[in-house]
């Protein structure tokens, strides 16, 4: 695997927070990364100009939902995802196998796969570990997924006995990856028990992924458990491998989680809350679409310098969502994103520095939270 | 009205076709022009920076939407449209006349003025010449319209009586007029009548308007109905006078109509059926959405030098259609906004070169027009 390779590059003395690189075919991630979500192939409303503008690093796209539209093989006669969707950096896709266990309505698991019914259609299909890896290999991308099993985080018989099909099914997608220029993870599952996930790691660990995810959190689980678990799995995983956080996170689960190790996440939030209007701030979440910006000619954050606060004011924008006109998607898409990657170029910045839990605290106590209750569940789509 | 100005450049000697440069605040637009629609203050979908990337120099933005929200006063509030929205080329804003005629419920016409009720509450509002021109000089564009009464075409009585109410309202428009930096064209109405489209553009000719509009054209005559005013309006029209198509048009109207001595346009076409996924190509419109694009690797049109063709396939464009992508609709509208741009600059240049009679020729030979019964009318939003 020498087109794809992590250095790490700096340990802080005071939390797990880790600065890296990973080296990828199309170019390379400084670590912690945060990818935005190109579910169809796009991310949402933005050009891949838009994303280079964003300084975005790495996108992320869903195996299940193009596998389904427009199809692995239409996309692998392109030359791939890269072609496909004209964004020429890294791109990592999952396996669909959080999809599969959560998204689509009849499902049938076996130890050989998953037959599952497409949301769109209810037409008929099936995974197994050997064909996601071959969908994968068609999409192309830099950074792929085993095929694994998602059980609800606090079912502890369902977690013993979806661990062992994972950690099977694993091996099968290590043995049956054929491309050398893509970068497999194993995904430590184990819900919320810590010796399950000491325990996957170990099994993973063992098997030499060039790099892991942790799968199976933000889906139900408490914050506090979330992290009970990265720390357990902080000192059980490679060091000396990629750890990436899948569906994680918001503003503050950036600080939380690389505090913990955490190198790599991905999340939907900061694309989807754009397009109810809301939009990330240093004081936390506001809604555009509040009477209080009517008459505002400043923009959302003075000091942001994103296309958005760079041009328009907080009373423009909330014309704009009053006016249902789609532009307003793509200005708070902007926005959010640029929020998100700009406070990880910080948090990696500050790790060098020494400075990352002196940023952390002062982070954290200028940023309102969403409610704990109020959390949505991870991405579905 | 030193501010603003308008030079005859050339004209056709085949043709009633001419080529000039409108003067105004915010910048030169040359002539014939075809102006992109901007409804909400925002052209839908793109920022002002795609707008300079497409070349436009003139947008139109809609006085009775921007009336109702957010409001005249707020928009003044900013500095004006240019400032609000953040495009710092030539503005036009009609008089809202069209859409109170047309869209709102309940109205109520006297010779003062209208009585209407918002489309979005119900809500009561006036309009009155002086009301109207008052609102315009708030939202403050470059070329602000007279406030007219808007006809069905066919209708001669009622046309009668309408010409004699619009004329006494434009010397209202006129007299009510306090900005000098605002050039305010009268509209020339008639309907389908040609001696009364005579009457009209002779009265309003001597009230010496910097402009002229020719309204109520393109909301359910024919299009030799409209050829045919167009001729009788060609010598009638000061020649030193630039002249606005209101509400047209379409690609071969384009060419239509400049050979009949237009000098101006503006229509929602491109930008409303770019959001049903349908694009212009020189062989007609085509539909993003058909089977046959689904492993097409081609642009739309190879030569297009629109970021859209630059960049992506018909099978990816399919496929965000498909997928419901709002991406879909950005890059169907750069298209098409580029296509009626482009297109107009090249009849521009064909003026000047003398072969615009032949270019003419080619393309309509070449561009499938969509039937007349098919057509559309005019925009109402």
């Amino acid at each position: 695997m020498t087109l794809f390779s992590f250095e790490l590059l700096h340990q802080d003395s005071q939390t797990s927070a880790r600065a890296g690189v990973i080296h990828t075919p199309h170019g390379d991630i400084p670590t912690p990364v945060f990818a935005p979500v190109g579910t169809q192939a796009t991310v949402k409303t933005l050009t891949p100009v838009d994303l280079r503008e964003l300084r975005a690093t790495l996108i992320l796209a869903n195996t299940y939902h193009l596998y389904l539209r427009p199809g692995a093989e239409l996309i692998a006669d392109f030359g791939g995802l890269h072609q496909f969707m004209q964004w020429d950096g890294p791109i990592l896709t999952d396996s669909g196998g959080f999809q599969v266990f959560s998204l689509s309505g009849l499902r049938d698991i076996d130890d050989t796969g998953v037959t599952f019914r497409s949301h769109i259609d209810g037409s008929k299909h099936r995974f197994t570990p050997e064909r996601v890896i071959e969908i994968e290999e068609q999409l192309g991308a830099d950074i792929i997924m085993a095929f694994d099993e998602c059980p609800p985080p606090g079912d502890y018989d369902y977690n013993v006995q979806a661990l062992a099909r994972t950690h099977r099914w694993a091996e099968r997608c290590k043995a049956a990856q054929r491309r050398p220029d893509q970068a497999l993870y194993g995904i430590v599952q184990g819900g919320i028990f810590p010796e399950l996930r000491v325990q996957s790691a170990e099994f993973l660990g063992a098997l030499d992924f060039p790099g892991y995810s942790i799968g199976g959190l933000s889906v139900g689980e408490t914050k506090a458990q979330m992290h009970a678990i990265l720390e357990v799995l902080h000192p059980v995983l490679p060091a000396h491998k990629p750890r990436y956080l899948m569906g994680v996170g918001s503003p503050e689960d950036l600080f939380e989680c690389v505090a913990r190790g955490v190198d790599q996440f991905d999340c939907v939030l900061p694309t989807r809350i754009a397009r109810n209007g809301a939009v990330f701030t240093h004081q936390g979440r506001i809604n555009l679409r509040n009477a209080r910006f009517a008459t505002d000619k400043a923009p959302i954050e003075p000091d942001c310098q994103c296309y958005t606060c760079r041009t328009f004011s907080l009373a423009y924008l909330r014309h704009l969502v009053i006016a249902k006109e789609t532009l307003a998607l793509r200005l708070a898409t902007i926005h959010n994103l640029h929020f998100m990657l700009e406070t990880m170029r910080r948090i990696r910045q500050s790790i060098f520095d020494g400075t990352f839990a002196q940023y952390r605290q002062d982070f954290l106590a200028n940023y309102r939270a969403v409610p704990e209750h109020k959390r949505g569940q991870r991405n579905l789509s």
